[in-house]
C-alpha cells in the first residue's frame, strides 16, 4: 500500500520492523463476494447466504464435537487491509476517528470476529450463515460462541 | 512444551514450519492473576476486578473516540499456550474433544476474544472490567463491541 490510498485526515504510524508472534492460516472462507465493495456491512445469521469454511486437513480432527453447536465464533485474517492507520476517515466526509473506535478491517492486526450460525458439517467443511468477508479470506480460529455468564 | 504436558487421550499435529502472517503486540493487559490456576474461568463485566489495558505509545492516537463506548471487544494473545493440540482432555477425565469445540487457550492461533465494560481512560491506559487472563498478556486488538444487527 502507498500513501495514495489515504483519505483526507487519515494518519499512519511507523509500524514495527519485526513481528511479535506468528499466525497459521487454518483454512479458507468461501463467500459470494470477490470485491470489497460488494461485501455487506455486517453479516446476517438469518437471511445471509450460506458460506463454506474449509478447514486444512492438518487441523481436521480438531473439528470433533463442533457439529453439535448451533452458533460458532470465527476469527479470520483480513489479508488485504493496510495495517498502519491510527486515524481513519471511514465515511470519506473528513470526520476522522481513531482506529480502535472502529471495526474497520484497517487495523494493526487485521483480525475479524464474527458470530455465525452453523448449518452443517461436510467432512472438514462447515456450512455457516452470518459472514460478510471476501471470498478466500484466511481463517485463523473457530470456537463455540461465548456463553452468557449465567450459563457458564 | 514437551509431550509430557499431554493429558491422556490428547493428540497433537505436526505444526507448519512457517507462519502465514505476523502479529504485533499493541499493548499489555494488567490483571490480578499471575498463575493460570488462579484465572477465573470466564470474565465478569459486573463483579470482576478492574483491570488495566496499557496501549503502546505507537498506537495511542488510535484510541481517539474509544472513551465514549460502554463496551469493547478485546483480542489478546495467550502467549503461554501450546499450539499443536487437535484433541484435548479438558476435564482430565479421559473424555476428549476436538480443539475447535472448546474455548481453551490451547489452539493453533491462541487468540482470545473478550467483551469488557469500559470504566475509564487514563491517557493510553483503559480501565476495564470483564477479563479473565494472566497479568502481562499481550493485547493484539480492541474495537467497539459488535452491534446487534437491528442497530447496525
Amino acid at each position: 500500500m502507498t500513501d495514495s490510498d489515504l483519505r483526507p485526515g487519515e494518519i499512519v504510524t511507523e509500524t514495527p520492523t519485526d513481528f511479535d508472534a506468528g499466525v497459521w492460516f487454518i483454512g479458507r472462507i468461501r463467500t459470494p463476494w470477490t470485491d470489497p465493495a460488494d461485501c455487506p456491512k455486517q453479516g446476517d445469521m438469518e437471511a445471509g447466504p450460506v458460506c463454506r469454511v474449509e478447514i486444512d486437513p492438518r487441523w481436521a480432527e480438531a473439528l470433533d464435537g463442533v457439529a453439535g453447536r448451533a452458533r460458532l465464533q470465527l476469527l479470520y485474517w483480513m489479508h488485504r487491509a493496510r495495517r498502519d492507520l491510527v486515524r481513519q476517515n471511514p465515511r470519506r466526509d473528513g470526520a476522522t476517528v481513531g482506529t480502535f473506535a472502529l471495526r474497520s478491517p484497517l487495523r494493526p492486526n487485521p483480525v475479524a470476529s464474527s458470530p455465525v450460525a452453523l448449518l452443517g458439517v461436510e467432512g472438514a467443511t462447515l456450512l455457516v450463515r452470518g459472514l460478510d468477508c471476501l471470498d478466500g479470506t484466511p481463517l485463523i480460529d473457530l470456537k463455540p460462541e461465548r456463553c452468557p455468564r449465567a450459563q457458564a
